[in-house]
């Protein structure tokens, strides 16, 4: 692209003092009838024109508004002001668009915490504003990094199918997809639904995982990784649930647990320093938005550290490795069990962990990311591998300050008679997944991989506290506008 | 990641000459028992394993297929044969998985030309092929190379909703999204489906386009583009046709139509020199594959290009720009129209081009790639612009030599009256689009995008010519299975 954003301007603009420029974007402010912030998206930051009114037609200066549109040419001069390095002395302004609502100015421009869900309802409109332009441009970064941190160790990026005639992993309650008008749907003569009518012959549900598909991909190019949306039919309202998301799924042949934990840590080091890196305007918003929601709370809420410090923390600090084994003797033993502090008690062996005992393990025991791994079979995926103590399977699961468990992984069992008896003992139908047994009966290896939910990952990088906040348009029951 | 693949050990072999390394693969061929050909996936070519079958014990020996996996310890040597630097003289030898299937060995393992259909029922073994290895390789070099051509060009990748309540766009039938049990679909007191009762409240599809929530999103983050799975719920059964695909749409403020032919050049001109650069080996074997398949056909219908030269061509020539109007000049004057040639004969202006007419134009007439522009209102979308001229909108088709149309884009109207109009014009509810014309009351600008389906240019780009052979888990009439 020829054309220069205010990001190019604001960095380059020694190359171009004195010069005249041209320069589109939306009003962010208008003072003393003098002086514009002008911004294009391209970064948080505004660029400013010095306006001389009486240069202008009346017509014009009226109607800069907050959120107009301009088209500004000007000469680029070293700015008096403090707070930037550059602004614009206007020669020619064009009013490309106007803004015709005054609450559009007020509420959505300044958006204070209370008004974040009444945004939701205006999703189309959460991208002119600082705070959602700021996240979603974290969120590419993010989304970009991922991509790069797999292309760069010779990953294969690869499509699982959205719409799947598999259900048999049992992640969640699934969608159903059908080209049925469903005021009339054919019936076979038992009276129930004539599925081999429908588009696909056959029924369809939308994906919730692309892992049992990726590992066949992954004995054939080796390294491959979707990064594609996911689904749940959960009628879960609540401020960790979304109806449709966003998963990276790497899966890698010839790893084993170990390999999948290092690959784990390096990747989300990789993908959060990225951000560090190329997102600093944005990440310095965040975390003052991120302290002053800290100093709503009560002392004892508030999070140790703040959202840039939280960040650089976990990409120096080495992940903590833990057994699950070792994790819950900690858990027994810790004060705030004996003391009935937790809501739901630890006391045995083989129970699965809450949100609240992952979090005392992270931010209270160990102040770092943690990485348990070797759970017990009963509460994990029939897929994960088998452990020599037949007690325990390969399953990882990576937890972060704050948000609890953000990747979840395993070596996968590949050891087809092992394979087929962890099916029969958990009802999952050997039939329906044909093609899954085929991949360890030719060639079977031992591998490896995880998942690791977008929304989770931005949300924790922005440090926002509603996943539907780090979304562009959440999908959540009772809401599928735009 | 730490290990080496079998990429990084071709490529940097020097710096391990005669030190022991460790690889894992399966097996592509074991010649007079002694040459093992090891693919590991991270390309097309193979390691050569050197085995004295003396020194190791039979049942390993006897165990090696096609197909099977191994993990070899061995020494780099240079090698004494021909078409390999290096080679691994075996010190030991593990055999990972077997490969109990002789049918693998031979049909999956050298697929003909016939077999492809039946491999497409065998989508999970596709992967293991070289052909399959080239073409999903490929597929995701092309991937990357769109998200850092955006990524360089400050775009920001968002996220536009799949399962959307809006189906206003009618770019083509949708597949509802339901989760209801269709055995007892709820019903109203007027007897209609009470989508009220449904997960989200209302009636939901499939997407068949991001564009119109992306051109909210380029309303405040300038240059944005999605990427992601799109449906059609169309029942053709074709070589061109598939019900889930995967599409790029890029949205950018303040462009205009010619602005928006400049990107769609720029952006398919980086992505085929990415492959040309990045896919050396995977490209030459579709190269020779294609020049085959092109052998097989009568004369007149052979390519005039092999395919690394027609990719070669593409990023070199200047893509011809000719307005509608003179490309129907062109076809009403040709011999072709005139001699009966067409299936469809072009009669007057204002008729849609056909596929023929398209190939016409780009092989025959110009012999380069061809943007047309400014086509007739009545034959485009409610969205593009309309031209002074009240007759021509300003939408842009970009066309390839092979495959036609491989872009369809636009500059979007951003007046709200003219928008209000067309929209009356062509039926679309202006009730249900209420947020689309929100971006139209609010600091409304110009802007211009475009789409791209993934496959289509996979397809241009591997030579392929059944589009269920570039996606990994085609979705067609009556086939979902995986």
């Amino acid at each position: 692209m020829e054309k220069q954003t205010i990001k190019d301007i604001l960095s380059n603009y020694k190359t171009i003092l004195h010069h005249d420029i041209t320069i589109e974007g939306w009003v962010r402010a208008f003072r003393s009838n003098r002086f514009i912030a002008l911004n294009d998206g391209s970064t948080l930051n505004n660029l400013q024109i010095v306006v001389d009114f009486e240069k202008f037609d009346d017509e014009i200066i009226k109607n800069i508004h907050t959120a107009s549109s301009l088209k500004v040419t000007g000469e680029v001069v070293e700015s008096q002001g403090a707070g930037q390095s550059v602004e614009i002395i206007a020669k020619k302004i064009e009013l490309l668009g106007e803004n015709l609502s005054e609450e559009l100015q007020s509420t959505i421009l300044q958006p204070k915490r209370h008004t974040l869900e009444k945004l939701r309802e205006q999703a189309h409109l959460r991208f002119r504003t600082n705070l959602f332009g700021a996240v979603f441009r974290v969120r590419s970064a993010v989304s970009f990094a991922i991509h790069q941190f797999f292309n760069q160790n010779q990953f294969f990026y690869i499509n699982t199918p959205i719409i799947t005639g598999a259900d048999a992993e049992g992640a969640g309650e699934m969608f159903g997809v059908s080209n049925f008008d469903l005021n009339k749907v054919p019936k076979n003569e038992d009276g129930e639904v004539d599925y081999t009518q429908d588009f696909f012959g056959k029924k369809t549900n939308l994906t919730v995982s692309g892992q049992l598909e990726a590992e066949t991909a992954a004995m054939g190019l080796g390294r491959v990784y979707t990064f594609g949306p996911t689904f749940r039919a959960e009628n879960s309202n609540t401020t960790r649930h979304l109806a449709e998301f966003w998963m990276v799924e790497p899966e890698v042949a010839f790893n084993n647990l170990e390999d999948n934990i290092d690959l784990a840590e390096s990747f989300l080091k990789y993908v959060i320093q990225y951000v560090l890196d190329h997102c600093k305007d944005d990440l310095e918003l965040l975390d003052k938005r991120f302290a002053e929601e800290q100093k709503q709370k009560p002392e004892k809420d508030r999070a140790k550290e703040g959202l840039i410090e939280k960040l650089e923390n976990v990409v120096k600090k080495r992940f903590k490795r833990v057994s699950y084994t070792e994790a819950i003797e900690i858990l027994l033993n810790s004060k705030d069990n004996k003391k009935g502090k937790f809501q739901f008690p630890v006391e045995k062996w083989g129970a699965d962990l809450q949100s609240e005992h992952e979090r005392y393990l992270v931010e209270k025991h160990f102040e770092c990311p943690v990485v348990l791994f070797d759970y017990p079979k009963e509460i994990k995926a029939f897929y994960m591998r088998l452990n020599e103590d037949q007690k325990t399977v390969a399953a990882m699961d990576v937890l972060f300050p704050g948000i609890g468990e953000i990747i979840g992984g395993s070596q996968r069992e590949e050891r087809l008679e092992v394979l087929k008896q962890k099916m029969a003992d958990m009802n999952v139908d050997e039939h329906e997944l044909w093609w899954y047994l085929d991949t360890r009966k030719f060639g079977s290896v031992p591998h490896a991989g995880f998942g690791l939910g977008l929304e989770r990952l931005v949300l924790f990088v922005t440090g926002m506290t509603n996943i539907r906040d780090v979304i562009p348009f959440p999908r959540t029951p009772k809401n599928a506008e735009f």
